[in-house]
């Protein structure tokens, strides 16, 4: 590890503008503990619901995706009339092999009106919780009525979150884990016992899937997969996609598709790299935000089958940055990093080096 | 200001993975002071020369703008084959009424086998420098032989940077300034004063250019202006045109344009914010990569009108977040921040949140 910086004398100290507010993971660990993870999805999911809900009002475009060796690299940008957001994230499938994390990603809001971040932080716990959040938040939607058993197939570093998220906003007490590895469901198993949820290791999708109201789908290869094959759902089951999430990544069977009624993100980019990358360009589908707003019916009968097709849209984390803003200004969660050039003149960024000669 | 964060119990503290190094704006100026601004961009100007010597090896993109009211917020990824990085920079003309910077800037550079980032670094600073050392570099190519006299017309925040860049990659010794306002040609002249410059203040563009080999112009509005006309240029002359940036800001008169020899980064970016958007979409321009690898020519003849239609390119700043990875490591201009999540077990980050509760 390197040696800490000198601070700068008092006389040389950076302006109040020089500092951005940053939440290091050690911080937003903390922030977690404290609030407790449902806690935290709860008001977590009120903020992406309410920016769902003003949805056309966000300058929206696909993520830019760097498709490098072993992964990719994506830039999440978005913004409202007044705060403009963006994460930076990788994938990278085989990191796990190396002791790396596959997903590690870090974000940055900003002020739309002069441009100057205002938060910068870790995001790769905050997608976590913001991933669930949104889970949580569509499903309340969607879900059956009483939904209280849960399948979970995939029980990666997403797992714990998503089951969380779902009691915290539906209600679900019940967990039937699966995974192709008996070690992950094992350790989901370990970090939701005592946590008052009823869970049973199963040995099969097809034994989580038995009378699971919703089934949640998290797995990580990168590849076209069948994780549920069509005589797995049944009428009146919600399955919430979450891990086919880039082109070549896709977790159902076509012929769940073609009979659940979807509902999607952003279409331009689920088409792209959901689960309906399998389908015609102009299958129809149905956009969560109007669903939230009353514009577009959700779930209208106990008989049918709901799928959230989720991919991760760059609002949620948008709604999360501008949540974590909030909730820790004033705070000692965030601190203050000296990230920005602040000249008395702003046309003097020169002098500003050479006077801090000293 | 906020209050530091308490730092980790030393049992749970992050791994080395959890670090990214972070060279804040007080340790860049550290940096430059320590090395000094002229042989910080001679250095730098390498950097960038042996990446535009590569050109073809780089993934390549025009810049994401997000167009915000009052400005632009953009975000500049590039990537090799090893390295990917990106630039966020904001452009907001009306932020010096405020006190704020025109434009800030922070960048990454990660690591393309696994995602993860190895530098954070503010980049407002760094910036100035790559831009005033391209300049420079590229007047190596071009500007005529034996030139010392440079007009540098609009003073502000990039004009010393440039004159110490040309001074160093070129041997501009003779420094002619003109800005529509005195009180920033002043205070170049007094930044600049005492390093072995013959700085002559003019009170108009058109004395400015008298006997100039280099003719520089830098000026900040976001408009069409027209700091140069037809009659002030002559043959033999280089000129540096920086300021033309972006759509509808440009400096320089179309006839000028007409006549001269004209010298881009990326046409596919300089063709919508530089110079030439005021020309036909296929007016014929070079390549800058091409030139410094002597695959196409550069100034031919003293007679020839050359001209550097800049606009600032992702790969500039690629090579300054390259050069600063190499310049920082091992030292203390680096400061070790706290921004990946790394679990023992990658997929158990759940439990790295509840162990940190102690």
């Amino acid at each position: 590890m390197m040696d800490m910086t000198k601070p700068a004398p008092a006389h040389l100290a950076p302006s109040e503008l020089a500092y951005v507010p940053f939440v290091s993971v050690h911080n937003m660990m903390r922030l977690v503990n404290a609030m407790g993870a449902e806690t935290f999805m709860a008001e977590l999911a009120a903020y992406i619901e309410a920016d769902f809900k003003r949805w056309p009002e966000f300058d929206k475009s696909p993520r830019v995706a760097s498709h490098v060796p072993g992964g990719v690299i994506e830039l999440m940008p978005t913004a409202d009339a007044e705060l403009y957001g963006f994460k930076y994230v990788n994938g990278h499938p085989k990191n796990t092999k190396t002791g790396h994390q596959t997903v590690t990603a870090f974000g940055v809001l900003s002020e739309v009106s002069n441009g100057y971040p205002v938060l910068l932080t870790e995001m790769t716990l905050l997608t976590a919780l913001r991933t669930a959040a949104t889970s949580a938040l569509v499903a309340k939607y969607l879900a059956p009525k009483g939904a209280e058993v849960m399948a979970m197939i995939g029980n990666g570093a997403q797992c714990e979150f998503q089951a969380l998220g779902f009691r915290a906003l539906t209600g679900i007490t019940r967990l039937r884990l699966y995974d192709i590895d008996p070690k992950a469901t094992e350790k989901a198993r370990r970090n939701l016992e005592g946590q008052g949820f009823q869970i049973t290791a199963c040995k099969s999708g097809q034994e989580a899937v038995e009378g699971a109201q919703v089934i949640t789908t998290c797995t990580a290869d990168k590849q076209y997969a069948t994780i549920l094959t069509d005589n797995m759902v049944g009428a009146g089951q919600h399955i919430n996609a979450i891990g086919g999430d880039c082109p070549g990544k896709t977790e159902l069977h076509r012929d769940i598709l073609s009979r659940a009624e979807i509902f999607v993100e952003y279409p331009e980019q689920t088409r792209i790299e959901g689960e309906i990358q399998q389908l015609a360009k102009d299958h129809p589908v149905t956009e969560l935000w109007q669903v939230m707003r009353g514009e577009a019916p959700g779930r209208i009968d106990d008989k049918q089958l709901t799928l959230f097709d989720s991919v991760g849209f760059a609002i949620e984390d948008f709604s999360a940055l501008r949540f974590l803003r909030d909730k820790v200004a004033g705070t000692d969660y965030a601190e203050p990093l000296d990230m920005l050039a602040d000249p008395d003149d702003p046309r003097d960024l020169f002098g500003m080096v050479t006077r801090a000669r000293g």
